[in-house]
């Protein structure tokens, strides 16, 4: 059966690098894979993720930037990600659901219960099967991401804002254990993709 | 104290001529009047406007549309409508939530409990001190539209779309009397500027 798999983390943790390991490893093992983002995903998607992430608003709301973060959603759901797992596609998403409660409930401190309102209309029961987060200290982060461009509007918050995501995330995978999974990522590549494979046949996306 | 006023109808009805008239009446009684729209008002909302109005994704999921309307609301009222009222100054307003009503609940479907949840969390208790409705049937409005320019993507739909709106439209004013009234349309533009200058004394926005 298609599996759906979410990849999560704040800047620098190794979201890219690990999300072509982790596509390779699918396609290895014979699994029809689509790799797909948020936001974004369509073109929709795309255009909210450009008004999401531009230095020219900064001052954008955060109802404002919660909503459009679940407008693209509703979208890539119903363009990209169901339709791909009916075709019996495996979907990798770089961010997810759990992002929006990383980085707007518990950066931006808004309500959890209005996220998972959102969550329940615009996804119904549908969750990740599994959803791996990339976890390493802030600074970590933050050194890895600052040898690359020029960070966007989000990146450009403060470590504190960055220490509630992480914290954020920590809870999420204490939380639902049966399908989120926290990754240490402050080791050499090698051994954090040691660990995603060993998750992966864990959680039955490999065999 | 300063007033919220908007003007609602669907395409046609003469929205434009008497926003400009109700303008120029709240201005020779006195008021200090912002003038705005929406979708847009701000950047991000004009932004979100051209994506809402662009041919281009014909097939936008309705939960979609229906989150970009409110996120460019919350934009709207917090970077312009909220600033303006608390500076004292009257807020005259072309489509608000009574067009999402109309719109995406009656035209679309859209689970009107749903509009109701996400009207109260972008907006509080705040409401129109007065809306105004342009009711016309389908066939004045669109022979009327239909001498000016290109139909954007929702002006394209269908008449039973739009006879579905204006239903939604007049179910509102009787539902909300007290704040909500419906002006007969169909009769010379001059006829109707008479019915909204007394519903303006009525309803206490000139004295």
């Amino acid at each position: 059966m298609a599996k759906f798999i979410t990849l999560e983390g704040i800047e620098g943790v190794g979201k890219t690098s690990n999300l072509n390991f982790i596509q390779q490893l699918l396609s290895d093992a014979g699994h029809d894979c689509v790799v797909t983002r948020e936001p974004g995903g369509t073109a929709l998607g795309e255009s909210l993720r450009s008004l999401l992430l531009a230095h020219s608003d900064t001052q954008m709301s955060a109802d404002a930037e919660l909503m459009l973060m679940f407008a693209a959603r509703a979208e890539h759901l119903n363009k990209v990600i169901l339709p791909a797992l009916a075709r019996g596609q495996d979907v990798l998403c770089d961010r997810f659901t759990e992002a929006t409660y990383a980085y707007q409930g518990g950066g931006r401190g808004l309500d959890l219960a209005k996220i998972g309102q959102l969550e329940h209309w615009v996804q119904g029961a549908l969750r990740p099967d599994l959803t791996l987060i990339l976890d390493a200290p802030v600074e970590v982060g933050r050194a890895r991401a600052g040898r690359r461009s020029t960070p966007d509007r989000i990146e450009t918050e403060q470590d504190a804002f960055f220490e509630r995501v992480r914290a954020a995330y920590q809870q999420l995978a204490q939380q639902q254990p049966e399908r989120i999974c926290l990754i240490d990522a402050v080791p050499p590549l090698e051994a954090v993709q040691s660990s995603i494979e060993q998750s992966l046949r864990k959680y039955n996306i490999l065999d």
